[in-house]
């Protein structure tokens, strides 16, 4: 991210700029190549360790005239877009919090309730992984605005967050009893 | 497994024989050390790809006279056993399952119930990787028996399991819709 932030702030002497490029995709394209070319150069140098060096990253914005774009750029610098098809990007710690957005999410969801669905995602990221913790941050972005919304953050004190988390305990074992038992 | 197999089958050439061991820890460990340099031998040998050579099993049985226990192995060979405080033991694809056993299983629960769980737990595996499918197999053992009973095996044109895994998308809709919705 500080190769992008100096290319763009001294687009005289780095070619390319990320405000100069024409579309998202080329965006995307440039993180792409970034980002694998600093993995690589990382990864043969410094400390050596049993784990990778990697990264994911989700890469957004929207250009004058254009639709909005959101995409996710492997460490190999390949890049998805969000689409109908693929309605939610995941990066990290994504398989504890996959099953619920896979089963829940509705395209016909008001944004709250899929605000909703991401803090029960997260909540069942956090309670299979330790390692992962609060807070949330939702980073919100209007269509044709061109400037980002301020940062939602909520911290574990959070009540909505604690009534989700306490909730869906509770939420999980009354679905589970709904469903029929076998017969062994 | 074919190199417990062989033990077993020719005591008298091999030692030890996991049917000498006095304890089932005792087979734990044998299986560990097993396994341990049964991975490292193949890792050094043979096809070389980007995935590593690995396998984590789970060990259990009773020895007459002591009680039945269940030990999930490693593949360095150390092992942990299954306990209050650990009730559930997994293997293989075990993140998008876990989620669910995390909430909703309950020691007061009827043998039927967990059973139900488990079936929720892998179709939502199942869902979330494609390269994991049917059928699951429910091998079970009674205390004091000495002897396993028949496998059950479901395969995906189960009714039960049909029942399940259309079920359970609806009950968790139903799930998320009782939680309060956020206001941003």
């Amino acid at each position: 991210v500080s190769i992008l932030d100096e290319r763009s702030k001294a687009p005289e002497h780095r070619q390319p700029s990320i405000f100069e490029l024409p579309t998202m995709f080329g965006v995307a394209q440039l993180v792409g190549e970034i980002l694998r070319d600093t993995i690589q150069r990382n990864s043969d140098t410094g400390e050596r360790s049993d784990s990778s060096f990697n990264a994911t990253l989700l890469v957004g914005g929207q250009i004058a005239g254009m639709e909005p774009r959101l995409f996710l750029v492997y460490p190999e610098g390949n890049f998805i877009e969000a689409s109908e098809d693929t309605p939610f990007l995941q990066i990290g710690e994504t398989k504890y919090g996959r099953p619920i957005l896979l089963r829940a999410y509705d395209p016909a969801m008001t944004f709250e309730e899929a605000v909703k669905l991401l803090v029960v995602s997260f909540d069942s990221t956090m309670k299979a992984n330790l390692s992962v913790g609060m807070p949330l941050d939702i980073s919100l972005y209007n269509k044709d605005s061109f400037k980002p919304q301020p940062m939602i953050r909520i911290e574990s004190d959070d009540p909505y967050y604690q009534s989700i988390s306490t909730g869906w305990g509770d939420a999980l074992k009354s679905a589970i009893d709904s469903l029929p038992n076998p017969t062994l």
